[in-house]
């Protein structure tokens, strides 16, 4: 922890380290073109200062000049001949983007703004954390994505909806809190390259429905104005009902003229009291959530409404596509949830108002371990499009268990969408290079609270790490993410790095191992979504079913099935179409099969369930190993703190091992080959 | 409901009726040898009163006279012609019992104490409202059992655990509610006979831990005045952890000097203050609460020394033997939840002090449609016995589903234990008959709550009369009770009293054909208890297991499992050991088998599950159409709000069906015979 505050300060800790060469170059510092007075810039700044003074003992005030025509026009003014030089420019370098090049003993940071700088910054600190050498460094970094959002699912109560991390440091009884937390909050968020947070959660409820009136507009306007010193914008979730319960209409029809004169009026007073909000997220006409489908309008006619009345104001609308049928009767076998988005979106691709973003979960169903990618990205092609994925871990660990999910967003990422002949991937599509759009990127549902650490698990903040770096910079790699991460969070010692990274970098496919198998997902505990209950969600109301029986398992969802394969393009539809050709770890989310069904790796079905649970246990035993291996090497609390959520990861991979191979066992009455305990 | 009360009267409605020649009787009454102002006394009368003139119209004040002795030897006194006359005699009848009589056009009610007079009264208007002629009555009646408790689960936030019928009438927010209502329900108490009430839920926590303190004695002590006017004795439930939580000691041990010092001091003040309570009811050492084995004591240990502390006051211990591992391995074969009462109890049969009461559940698991009977009742034979069955429907359907109760109390009151040769049902033991003990009786677990109907659905308001009426009169065939509740509650009509009765009386074995069979209880859902989850509790913590496979289900329990059964008297034990001579309806409570078993019935294990899920579906579509008859002939109100829960327990019983034979046919691969739907 960082002085007295009951919070640490994750990869931000700047502890003391060996200095690459990089102190010398911080002695005098030119500005070029920017006011050191801007928020943004005094923000930045200050942080070079701070991690300069704790991490290579930089103590005495840096020396700040500015050229004397006062930044008129920079980019003549003369250069000192060492030093750092923060020079603003007006080409060749997109907004939010920067240039570091170090030449002659001079660093030069360039920006078209003064987010750049701050970016900018926050790379020369974490060069200087990872003991890198700042000379010779020359690159030009800029976002590949937009928006790169985070979503917080915090309720005014001060409870997270989906959170394992302790309470919202957002909300508490109802208030909003601003404190010390905020600001570190933002300076986290920002070092990533997050430019965009919504507040409250989507589901929008009770108070946090008055979110957009007096009794809260003051604070929610101070925590706007500390993440725009941040470059970071702030985001609310709207309650669709809104009209209703705070208009005293009858109606939030979106084609009533009374709804939208109230709507209207409505935005004209957020935006007047919180002017520098970026906009609304909306979670419309899904679990019980009120939308325009109870008045009979489309979802764009929704959307599309709030858009054109926030347009004035500089606002934007993210509505989320989380919409299907959560009542459907188990024996139902011709509805699939996974077809729900696609079937309610599709049909208005190009409808939808430039300043709407539609926002799509990575998978068709449900934050699983292992989904197919939503066939509505690239699907749509005429519509702006968000990339949701949840850093909290709901169905993948719960911050208990270790699963670095950033493996997993990459394969999203990389997925080719067939949505045109090249620039075709997810990456592409959420990025805006695919259709040139710009209202575009990718949103977290935050693993954030107000845990001493953050993130409940010390190692779960990889996942909020990874989140914002690769979000900025898709063609990061896991691996590099992670010994990013492990490096500035624990130590630059290479055995410690990458003991992490190995730990990190496994963790994904051991969870997959001992949880559900081969892409069927759910299998989880009903409401809480932790740990195994393999017919918990099979005969419920949720669209969330692996179908097995005596003879098999799987969900049909090929042409003889749902036909949920052909809302993608070719070939990807004839693919996952095809026993033969479907990638293996999705074959039961797209195919029915028996246990004696023969995988490429010469198992049956059943023995693969059987052999990859064993595994996945002795997995987590050997992550153990690992991180006992680690014991003196990093800070004890840390230490004991992950150690023991590895003793409740290691009990719940038993369980799952357990009563996995068990009930498929009883099912089945195959006996597994190598005759290991099944109950 | 009555007046402008918020609530009903249930069978106190006291409804216009036919008079069958007993208003005559009432013109003039005589009082001999009791006090009239006696609050018990006072509160008979007026309930007389109020009943003769609602239902028979007789709107005079009744004149009373006491003879001019005083009632000082009222025996001797001289008695008018006609007219009713309530006589105090000082022998032949026990305490609380009551004699009446009429001869010659005088009606005579005599009884041993005050709250014979209330039972006598009771008895009387109880006739009248079925339109019973009282010429020439000539009964005796005396309660089978001295103790007739209700033990409400009720906490002081308001919320009733496992209550199904709105919240507390005795809690709201951490306050202590007493209001007119209060004086309602010890009058329906009283009117069946209840002469005890635990005011607060077995788990004690939080604010409830208070309630021996100053903050709520004169609240407490209100209620306990309240109670006492109509012969019921006020309990508490107490926290076993009260030194640790109250005392600032560091310790709860029962041998502690420290810890029985202050126990003494609390009894005191709590007697002081609230002069007329009964004393404490006690769950230790279970699901989580604290108690002796804490601290390396016996139970015995734990009861006996608060039974010592409240000795002096006159205060009993009622402490319950709802004792057992709950946190389970469900891996592990050995360890059987059904023993735990008995091994955790019987050795120390016999230690345990004369003013402590063993409270033990009807069987050995907890509140299943069918269980056997718990082998500690009778299994002890040194100890004072308290029977606890629970009328809120926690398993059996929450007062949604009709499931009328009392014939399962009866089959465990009938229940031969073989402890001795004669005397020797479970309502033998827990009389007092057996042992001649006579700190003994039944206690249910109440179904009331603040809903208008008390019990969620009307027809559940036959679960609270019926187990009243049952506790006093151990005989009464539950078919008698039903019809009487029908009568008052309904109707004297007989064919609209036929028709409920019916419904009653079959509703228990319907409830079991659509849900778990033959015995082997749970396959509900977890934490709420309501609806079907096959594995819900298979691979829990919770000791509750079916163990289901490829070929068979049930659990073995013989000496070639558990070993269970042994914890019976012969001939039970062999019969329960035998699958041939085990009663059907337990079969895979005790043993398991496979699907193709064959049944007495001719019809495979398997086929009867089909078969009994399909029956039970049809059977409430029937009581539906049963229902529907009486459309008019009924109160609207009354017919709308059952009507509305038949719904939704069809709703539940086909889900049930469906969830149930799915589940076996997926794993047994076994198809219906029939061919019906299973999906």
């Amino acid at each position: 922890m960082d002085e007295d505050k009951r919070w640490t300060q994750l990869w931000l800790a700047y502890n003391p380290c060996q200095d690459a060469g990089n102190g010398g170059l911080f002695q005098h510092t030119t500005l070029c073109g920017f006011d050191r007075e801007h928020p943004v810039l005094r923000n930045a700044l200050a942080e070079l200062e701070r991690g300069l003074n704790k991490m290579l003992g930089i103590t005495h005030v840096i020396e700040w000049s500015t050229p004397s025509h006062d930044g008129k026009s920079a980019d003549q003014a003369l250069l000192p001949d060492t030093g750092f030089t923060v020079r603003r420019v007006s080409e060749g370098i997109r907004p939010e983007g920067y240039r570091l090049t170090e030449q002659d003993g001079i660093l030069t940071l360039e920006a078209a703004d003064e987010k750049g700088v701050l970016y900018g910054i926050f790379h020369i600190l974490r060069q200087i954390a990872l003991e890198q050498p700042l000379m010779q460094t020359n690159v030009l970094c800029e976002p590949d994505n937009p928006l790169r959002m985070l979503n917080h699912w915090d309720n005014m109560d001060g409870s997270i909806e989906r959170g394992y991390s302790g309470n919202s440091f957002f909300f508490e009884n109802g208030e909003v809190l601003v404190d010390e937390r905020t600001h570190d909050y933002a300076r986290l968020a920002a070092s990533v390259g997050i430019n965009g947070a919504v507040l409250n959660n989507v589901n929008v409820k009770d108070q946090a429905t008055w979110l957009i009136t007096d009794r809260y507009f003051d604070k929610v306007a101070q925590i706007a104005r500390i993440f725009e010193g941040y470059g970071i914008k702030l985001f609310l979730s709207l309650n669709y009902a809104s009209p209703l319960e705070l208009g005293n209409l009858n109606s939030a029809d979106p084609l009533n003229e009374d709804v939208i004169a109230w709507w209207r009026g409505k935005f004209s007073e957020v935006f007047a009291r919180i002017p520098n909000l970026g906009g609304f997220l909306v979670k419309a006409d899904s679990e019980g959530r009120p939308g325009p489908f109870t008045y009979g309008r489309t979802q764009a006619d929704g959307a599309n409404m709030l858009a054109d009345l926030v347009k004035p104001h500089g606002g934007i609308i993210i509505w989320r596509c989380f919409v299907y049928n959560c009542t459907q009767d188990w024996r139902d076998t011709k509805t699939d949830r996974a077809r729900a988005g696609y079937d309610n979106f599709i049909e208005m691709d190009g409808d939808y108002h430039d300043n709407v973003i539609l926002q799509i979960k990575n998978g068709p169903m449900d934050f699983q371990i292992r989904e197919p990618v939503s066939p509505l990205l690239g699907g749509l092609t005429r519509t702006n499009q968000m990339l949701e994925v949840q850093a909290a871990q709901e169905y993948t660990g719960q911050q208990i268990d270790l699963c670095y999910l950033i493996p997993l967003f990459k394969e999203v990422l990389d997925f080719k969408t067939y949505c045109r002949p090249d620039i075709d991937t997810v990456a592409d599509v959420v990025s805006g290079r695919t259709f040139g759009n710009s209202l575009c990127g990718m949103a977290a549902v935050s693993n954030t609270g107000n845990d001493e650490n953050w993130t409940g698990n010390d190692l779960a903040a990889a996942n909020f790490y990874g989140f914002g770096r690769l979000a900025f910079s898709t063609s990061l790699s896991a691996e590099e993410i992670a010994a990013e991460w492990a490096g500035m969070t624990y130590s630059n010692d290479r055995e410690v790095k990458d003991s992490i990274v190995k730990l990190l970098m496994g963790s994904r496919d051991t969870y997959e191992k001992y949880t559900s198998p081969l892409g069927i997902g759910w299998m989880v505990t009903p409401n809480t979504h932790y740990g195994p209950s393999v017919d918990g969600y099979e005969y419920s109301r949720w669209g969330t079913y692996h179908r097995a029986d005596h003879l098999g398992l799987g969900v049909d969802r090929t042409d003889s099935g749902t036909g949920y394969v052909r809302q993608y393009h070719e070939p990807n539809a004839s693919r996952y179409n095809s026993v033969e050709e479907c990638p293996e770890e999705l074959l039961l989310f797209f195919h029915h099969l028996p246990y004696t069904h023969m995988l490429k790796s010469g198992k049956t079905l059943i023995q693969h369930i059987y052999d990859s649970h064993f595994e996945g246990v002795e997995e987590v035993e050997e992550m153990i190993r690992v991180w006992e291996s680690l014991k003196g090497r990093i800070p004890d609390a840390s230490y004991e703190l992950v150690r023991e959520r590895f003793d409740r990861q290691l009990y719940n991979a038993k369980e799952w091992r357990d009563q996995v191979n068990s009930y498929f066992y009883r099912k089945s009455n195959i006996p597994d080959e190598k005759k290991r305990v099944v109950f």
